[in-house]
């Protein structure tokens, strides 16, 4: 399939090609107000004086529905359902399209393009979502793995659970924050010698913190108390995608988890890209994921179905120096269980959903050291120092260093789909001693 | 302290007294829009009613705040924050005592009586906050014992964290639910023969379905990522508390929850009881809880300080015989951990926290089998049935059970400080068979 050409000027590797067309929450400085936006190239078309601008002209279809590009988030718009946002990402492609149908309504509307084209660079993005619940999953087989090597040894590696369901944790939606958003190195209890035979913890600024590299996936149709969502039904539920770091505190995690599981190891925050991929835009991507050689129960039987994505991932570290190194990467189709799977099991027993909800992959680790997505993985709990762009080590983060993610599918010019990046620097701790 | 006295007609052992007055959210038949009410007796004090009906005429500083009691959670009155809790407490305290400074307020106006004391049984309740995330905890020490012997024997039946830290996990927001709401018999993923040397799970409706009696507390106060709270100002955080059943499917939970925690197996379904019961109505019965053996780090030492609540609950289950059985009589005081310490644990390293959260206190039991707020724990997982009132026995919850929690406060008459009760019915799974 050859490209689609725009009349807008873009650069031909753009993650945000005419073939995109991501939704994110905006503001300017000209106009605070957050409001939904798509990202075409360099610009953010402003949804909300596009719609004013009467955009909205030729699809009728969306005329009742406009408010919903004057909300503060995307809520309302997820919520119209998953064929209003194809029909609305398809309308958006032909007004923007070389040659459209409907050059008047933005390509030879001067007035309009000034009012509702805007240069990304001068946008502040905010929370795409407003988010209700938030859960992480742990389906990157070769992550479990990994780190089930590290603590259990490869005999024990996964548990017995681990292949016949996708396993996760309910996390923390308030501590959920968008792309740029700097992040406090934690303070918590940790066990400074986990072999002495008195347990006795100290209360200390994280040393081990880390990074997972996961996609997470928004949820636009509500599920009620009692009542599961079949895995066949479940791709009617999903919004769209965003890359996700779930920042791990290593050594606090160690001492906190059992038996409950991850707590305030995982809930100082969690930062997400800003610009939601559209499950339609992944659609031309879509693949198979790792092989599942366990007999799965039928609830989570897709049959075959091309529910995973081919998308590149990369984690880099930028540190104070100006220098950044490219630590991974890897490829989403290292996922054991795909986003309709995890839907399904999560409300097999009739847990509810609502529009916002968003359910995290588990970080995605290929096989080589090269493709994992953890320090913890890579370092091999902070044994093996990682050599960095301009002669500094690193094991685990420091404070100034920026995790920077990117995920990318496509491999054509002009035709990219992609999701930007989704970025975190490190602060340093709060002074909590005494 | 002699009781206070009011100028209306209660029961001398209604839990709602004029020491309590707790908040909820009410809605009749005339008028379905849910909005706050307080409790006295058999009545629900309309509070959207009593404002309209200019009742809070000489409270001058709630006055610019009356849109509060329009709103269809009682979100927007805990913003206002402890003091301003306090004295609408106390004035509506004025209002209703005998021989009070108020009496043209609603004592001798009969239209606003009639407006706004709306009989109780009329009333239909709602969730009373909205809740954005929701965290249970683990602190009913005794409770956390007598399940760690069941699984691990006597000697390693407490983890080495548990004396240093309140554990706990993140919960489903969106499956807590107000007492009243049928609860479904889950299904999930089971492991029928855990012996087998082959782990091979089966999709079956819980067979192992319990109650845990747990208190728990809403936060009125927000605080900011990478912003800790506290323990000497986590009490200015708290507005008020509920009695919780946190339903578990403990056959479901013991397959599903190494290594991430509890999952499927608990987010089917949440009850709380409907009336808030403010933190200053519980002051008069503050008391110390368990005394912890473990030196505590400085961020959890409240040095003596008294924040627990001597809050006698039960746990009764009715059968569809119609029979009833009081299967648990324990006390709050069983807790290890005190909802200010796991405020300021909960956000030691930084996790935010906005108005609606909601912590639980974990399983509260006392030593003594009568005294254990769960099944699991009564029945030492099953192998001991329980006998009920009319002949029956149980092991765990049966269809059409109705699981009853109660707390009260006080041995004297006019002046209990109760929660009324926490129920829920159990209706049969859903027919997931093929």
């Amino acid at each position: 399939m050859a490209p689609l050409k725009t009349w807008l000027q873009l650069d031909p590797r753009s993650h945000f090609s005419i073939h995109n067309l991501p939704c994110g929450i905006i503001s300017t400085v000209a106009s605070p107000e957050p409001r939904p936006a798509t990202a075409i190239g360099n610009y953010a078309l402003d949804l909300r004086a596009f719609a004013q601008g009467n955009g909205f002209a030729r699809l009728s279809t969306i005329q009742p529905h406009q408010a919903v590009f004057s909300q503060p988030t995307l809520n309302a718009f997820a919520t119209l359902g998953r064929p209003v946002h194809r029909v609305v990402r398809e309308y958006l492609q032909s007004i923007l399209l070389e040659n459209g149908p409907f050059p008047e309504i933005l390509e030879r509307n001067e007035a309009l393009q000034k009012e509702a084209l805007l240069p990304l660079n001068e946008c502040k993005m905010h929370l795409p979502m407003q988010i209700g619940d938030y859960t992480d999953f742990y389906a990157g087989l070769n992550h479990a793995y990994n780190v089930g090597v590290l603590f259990r040894g490869p005999q024990n590696a996964l548990q017995p659970n681990y292949k016949h369901l996708p396993v996760g944790y309910h996390g923390r939606a308030s501590s959920v924050v968008v792309s740029g958003t700097p992040i406090r190195r934690p303070t918590g209890q940790i066990l400074a010698d986990p072999a002495a035979e008195i347990k006795r913890p100290t209360l200390s600024p994280c040393k081990k913190l880390d990074v997972e590299l996961e996609l997470a996936c928004f949820v636009c149709k509500p599920s009620a108390l009692g009542e599961p969502v079949s895995v066949t039904n479940a791709p009617e539920h999903l919004f769209g995608v965003v890359l996700m770091n779930d920042w791990s505190a290593r050594d606090i995690q160690a001492w906190e988890y059992v038996p409950l599981g991850p707590f305030n190891s995982k809930n100082f925050g969690t930062t997400i890209s800003p610009w939601v991929v559209l499950m339609d835009a992944l659609e031309p991507f879509a693949t198979t994921g790792l092989d599942n050689d366990t007999q799965l129960l039928p609830y989570l039987d897709e049959q075959g179905r091309k529910s995973h994505y081919a998308i590149d991932l990369t984690f880099s570290l930028a540190t104070r120096s100006g220098k950044t190194t490219t630590l991974t990467r890897t490829s989403a189709t290292e996922l054991l269980f795909s986003f309709p799977q995890m839907l399904a099991h999560h409300t097999i027993g009739g847990c509810p959903f609502n529009v916002g909800d968003l359910m995290g992959s588990g970080t995605i680790s290929g096989k080589s050291k090269e493709e994992k997505g953890a320090l913890l993985e890579q370092t091999e709990n902070g044994k093996v120092k990682l050599q960095l762009e301009g002669g500094e080590t690193r094991t685990f983060l420091e404070d100034g260093d920026t995790a920077i993610l990117s995920g990318v599918c496509g491999q054509e010019e002009y035709a990219f789909v992609g999701f930007g990046e989704c970025v975190g620097r490190i602060e340093p701790a709060l002074d909590l001693a005494g």
